[in-house]
């Protein structure tokens, strides 16, 4: 398949739906030189997901039965949103572990919300069976094509706004995000994968040489806790090239604090995880190196807004 | 006096030292157009009081004895990050009623610091003993020509990021942003006061066509509580027209709420003040109007990383 058309052509499609996110370049964030950041928190819904959302909506006929979703939080909210957006109706089903913050966010949104007691997989099962019931359309948070179309957009953005670096940082759950990115660039930059220690789907399969099962665990797990990498993302990683790093629940914090103190912005866990690679030591780039970090999602808990 | 020549060398002496805050235009966060934001909330120390702190040591003498300042917290502490940046002293003032967020920012930032009980006024009054004893240099918030120009260099940079504004919207406290801003502009675009119903100096500078003292009270006080306007500000306003709009704590509080909720920009009362002309209604854009926002200021208390 032709990635670059197809993400070209969802940045196309998408474009009157999403918010083209702020860039900035900053020094003194840490004892490198200036890194260049993507602040894609600003997206509706407060994460990229809302890119693969969108597109899946408008690339698909959805069913009279609308949609559903199992979410650990922001691809739920990102669903809730396009649905709402375009018009249809959608079934979000989200774990417990997500947390009120991100929980009272999708019941803003209008979805038909389900908390589920345990975690990701307790709240799959459910979505499926919903699925079997009402014949609602499932999206899958990160392994479908058009999910990852959306998602590769972000990257087409950021080039578009000027981007200029060698290497650029990107947070793994699923490999949706971090797919849409190789796809994309197709080995034109370095792409770093930054995986949290206890979360790392696809730092065991570069390891096991396939997908395989991991137990999930840590400050980032409500976004980046998916028990196996996406096929579509480790085929990916495996044509075009990619570094996978690993970073502990206290450098990911340490990132957290450090976007606060110095730029203020408030993020989750997750979304200073590629950050924390830098700080931690856990990715070291060459002298010279240009470097980017994506900022991928902000919602935090407690929600300080209350 | 040529302003826009000395906000241009204003820009060129800061630039190696402030950073170039992102803009993006968002679309329904209220029932108008599109919005055009200025995110300087993500400047050093959290507000544009960089510019002017570190325009002025960069274009004046600094005495051995170092700096003086009295802030209600956010001139404080970008006199505090500039003096450290260049190497000099600073004692910095503090209200009590400036909060520990901000006093922790400074103290954060090496100053040594005064916490004063009671209110602004008793805060400068120790600043000027401190000033009268040591010979340290005192660095007003907003009415001296040094700051004012340094704060101008905000609007010069967004219309070199392609401002494209009939109206831009600004908070008013003692007058240094908005006296750069109109300095700049020079009647070119249209600029739109926004002040708290109970921090109004411009406002009741206006009325009584001269500057007079105010009452200051309300969620955005220690940062636009201003008891008096300052001359070079009411001055500006005199000949280049400015409209001046009031609104309540209400509306602040909801647009704080709204920045977060849509944006992900968690900013203090203050950040959010212009917007809340928007958003109740205090002003109405015409039919067409394209509308642009500053975010200012982004040190809420409380500090949601602790």
């Amino acid at each position: 398949m032709d990635w670059k058309t197809d993400i070209a052509a969802a940045l196309t499609r998408i474009a009157p739906h999403v918010r083209r996110t702020p860039v900035i370049e900053v020094t003194g964030l840490w004892d490198g030189g200036p890194i260049a950041l993507k602040l894609e928190q600003m997206q509706h819904t407060g994460s990229f997901k809302a890119r693969g959302a969108i597109n899946t909506l408008l690339s698909q006929d959805v069913p009279q039965a609308g949609l559903v979703a199992a979410s650990g939080g922001n691809h739920g909210a990102a669903v809730a949103w396009a649905a709402s957006r375009l018009g249809h109706r959608a079934a979000i089903f989200v774990p417990e572990m997500a947390g009120p913050a991100k929980i009272g966010l999708i019941e803003r949104l209008g979805a038909d919300l389900h908390v589920v007691p345990g975690a990701y997989a307790n709240a799959l099962d459910a979505a499926r069976a919903h699925e079997a019931e009402t014949g609602a359309m499932q999206i899958h948070a990160y392994d479908a094509p058009a999910t990852v179309m959306g998602q590769g957009t972000l990257m087409a953005e950021w080039e578009d706004q000027g981007l200029d670096a060698d290497t650029v940082l990107i947070a793994v759950g699923g490999g949706g995000l971090i797919g849409g990115a190789m796809a994309w660039l197709d080995g034109r930059r370095n792409i770093v994968a930054v995986e949290p220690e206890t979360s790392c789907a696809l730092n065991a399969a570069l390891a096991a040489g396939a997908p395989c099962d991991v137990e999930v665990s840590g400050v980032a797990a409500n976004a980046l806790g998916a028990r196996r990498i996406g096929d579509i993302c480790f085929d990916l990683a495996q044509s075009t090239g990619v570094s996978s790093v690993l970073v502990s629940d206290a450098a990911i914090t340490e990132a957290q604090v450090l976007l606060w103190r110095e730029l203020r912005q408030w993020v989750e866990p997750a979304g200073a995880t590629a950050l924390a690679a830098l700080l931690s030591g856990a990715y070291r780039p060459a002298p010279g190196e240009r470097v980017a970090v994506l900022v991928c999602g902000g919602n935090p808990a407690p929600d300080p807004a209350g």
